[in-house]
């Protein structure tokens, strides 16, 4: 039996070529999101979205207004109330990228080198939405139909953390409404070990800063009687974490839901050696809490790290002085059921049960993000595992991520949806970093599993 | 009996006014010996104060070379080899200034308001190093000539950490030879507390690196198993003191010597109250070692500050990074008879030996100063008590510096001499500060007083 899957992956292997070229034009536009000499660019970027879209045959589709950058929108919905609902998250903007930072060709002129093109936004995400566009194209163009109803929402504020999508969401959950959410900004370890991603950690990030003398202090002069803020700052810090590297926040891990054997097993098929570990990053020794193997520290725990200091002199040569402030930026990746703005509370409770009287402190919270965990034996999900293994070719794993995409929990709570991660990238595939890199033949391989994935989510 | 010192100290009080134009003179020449552009300011200052000796009746007045800026020196050695030989010690060169960081006034054109001169240099130290010019001129005026021989040493570069005067003091050992050295760079509580100081603390100054991974790490996909560089820093400063505020650096205090308990009782009369100390500091609460007053904290013992931290993201916002290194700027304050390269090398074997194998650590030595510790019980510290007594009028205590001039330990090693430091300053001069000033009362009873102390120094 040739069932309509055959018939779109033979057009889109047909089509590959010109699929690549479209996928050029969207790499050419430097849509950044951050800068706001790129806010025409954004737009451009937007409306080359909708004019494709409309171009495939996809209805009601719109540049939608946010207090920000706009939402791309368009839906195809012919598969009928029967059918499931599936909407596509993806996100138009990119970060920065300036030749200066060390790309070898520039970043907004796409260019093929060794099977992979090298552009900003390659993988993260144009190369990664379009599969699912043409997914959808190489049903249209040759059944006429998709197997389910498709919706698209292209946002254009994601590297600047999404300011305005949920209040976009709230506001057109008629509009968005939908039985699952499919989201590829993800990645696997090598092009033969996909992965579907069904944990991301969510964040707490917290700035503190010591307060002591009312303005710098000459060591000599006052040193011996008055606390020293950084001091006083390091003896704080120092006391985060227990001697076990656990985090001696009272409470901390209270709400982590445990590691099941079953989970626990799977991710030890994608644990590192401490070599692995060590040449990826180049310390001099693993770190970490020794009852979780390599792979559970970096994904499945939560961390809590200083992600900046600052305090006094940081110039050459010496200067003699107590600094009357000194700072850090800390921040925690959560798990689930941790909840950000509970574990702030906790931070700041036992940060300012430690401070002495001899100084003063201030906590405040910069930013939070929800950590998201689905269950991975549910239909969507176990659909996801048969489309790579059909489309891609190879059995997929369900893991975590150890990054944080605070949306994928959001739209979850929000529309009471499952949301399927399915990467299309590689692990090093350099994504905000220079040459930012994207497979070709993991973009021909995603279109197909996504072709196979809407054929399998019609069958559930 | 008229003696020599009565018309000396006549003359000096008819002369006032011209001395203070004189000294106003000096201040207007912005010798910073630390900016290259002044370097002719540098030069003709030197050369002014030559001309000036020569003009009083000083023989064999030079400005003698150096590696960097001139010293000028000239000497009166009509008292015979049977006097004394004193070695009188000052620095002509200044700190920057400019009207922008809160001047009030011109900061090289001196301003008197409420009996206070308002110039850079006018305490630190041309003010009080011109009275001891002025002092020998009011005996060669009158006697024709002094009760002692007398040698005056100018250097130009105190103010960038002397690099160039113990050379030149080793290449003129013959030139300076001396029976003791006086210094006036320091300061007293209040006009009617005059102190002399026997101590001064020296100093040990450090820079810590911690390297942790390659490069910034992003703190998503790595955080749990990479020993952040940051966290590892404060963890190994958090150990250099003990929970009591003593550090804790093995064998720290072998060399300190006891303060006795007649000192104790001397420090104890100048010692400051927990509301002084925070009114003065700012700091919300005293801190430190409980076994000694806040006297003894900030001038008698050693201590270790944190002068400086720095790693990853200090700007504005959140940054999700595991930074790849942090360092420290440490520096210790020492007292007699630490030595700064002994405790150097405790303080790099103690970091070392708690330095986690998860990080890598470098520990370097940015600069040493010796301590100073003389007895009081000498001939010329009991000489410039009376000379205090008689010349300013109040009797004076013996008292330990908390600061560090490097110098002071090495004059008094290299040439065998005791070093008397007689400071005419206000502990609230402001040296260093916008608006350094010196009271014009306190120049005037430092010109007697050191008439009286070279009439003492003669009569030992």
């Amino acid at each position: 039996m040739t069932n309509t899957s055959d018939a779109a992956r033979a057009y889109s292997r047909a089509n590959g070529e010109r699929f690549l070229e479209e996928l050029f034009e969207t790499l050419r536009i430097p849509s950044l999101s951050g800068d706001p000499a790129h806010k025409g660019d954004i737009r451009r970027m937007a409306e080359w979205y909708a004019q494709h879209l409309s171009g495939l045959g996809l209805q009601n589709v719109q540049v939608m207004e946010t207090a920000g950058h706009p939402v791309v929108y368009g839906e195809w919905l012919g598969a009928g109330a029967n059918k499931p609902t599936v909407l596509v998250y993806g996100h138009y903007d990119v970060v920065p990228a300036l030749m200066e930072d060390g790309w070898d060709t520039n970043p907004f002129e796409p260019t093929i080198k060794d099977g992979k093109i090298y552009a900003r936004g390659a993988t993260d995400d144009k190369g990664q939405l379009f599969i699912h566009v043409k997914a959808l194209e190489s049903y249209l163009k040759t059944a006429g139909a998709a197997p389910v109803n498709v919706k698209i929402l292209l946002e254009g504020e994601e590297e600047v953390s999404s300011p305005n999508l949920m209040p976009f969401i709230e506001a057109h959950q008629e509009l968005l409404k939908c039985d699952l959410c499919v989201i590829s900004d993800t990645s696997m370890r090598t092009i033969d070990d996909p992965a579907i991603l069904h944990s991301l950690r969510g964040m707490t990030y917290i700035e503190i800063e010591v307060e002591g003398p009312r303005e710098d202090l000459h060591s000599g002069l006052w040193g011996g009687a008055a606390h020293n803020p950084a001091n006083a700052l390091v003896e704080i810090l120092a006391k985060l974490y227990n001697a076990d590297n656990t985090i001696a926040v009272p409470g901390f891990y209270d709400d982590v839901v445990p590691l099941t054997a079953e989970e626990r097993a799977m991710i030890a098929k994608t644990d590192l050696t401490p070599e692995q570990f060590m040449q990826s990053t180049g310390v001099p020794q693993v770190w970490g809490d020794a009852n979780f193997n390599i792979r559970e520290r970096i994904a499945a725990r939560p961390t809590l790290d200083i992600n900046g200091l600052w305090s006094g002199w940081s110039g050459p040569g010496p200067k003699t002085i107590i600094p009357h402030k000194a700072g850090a930026k800390v921040s925690s990746r959560l798990v689930g059921n941790q909840d950000p703005h509970d574990i702030f509370e906790k931070l700041k409770a036992y940060i300012e049960s430690i401070t002495p009287p001899t100084v003063k402190v201030n906590v405040s919270l910069l930013t939070t993000g929800k950590p998201a965990l689905f269950p991975f034996d549910t239909p969507v999900m176990q659909a996801a595992a048969r489309a790579y293994e059909k489309g891609w070719g190879a059995k997929p794993i369900f893991t975590r991520g150890g990054g944080s995409i605070p949306i994928v929990a959001e739209i979850a709570d929000l529309m009471h949806i499952p949301v399927v991660m399915m990467g299309y990238g590689l692990d090093d595939d350099g994504l905000h970093s220079p040459n930012e890199r994207y497979t070709i033949e993991m973009f021909h391989r995603g279109i197909e599993t996504a072709i196979v994935y809407l054929e399998e989510l019609a069958n559930m």
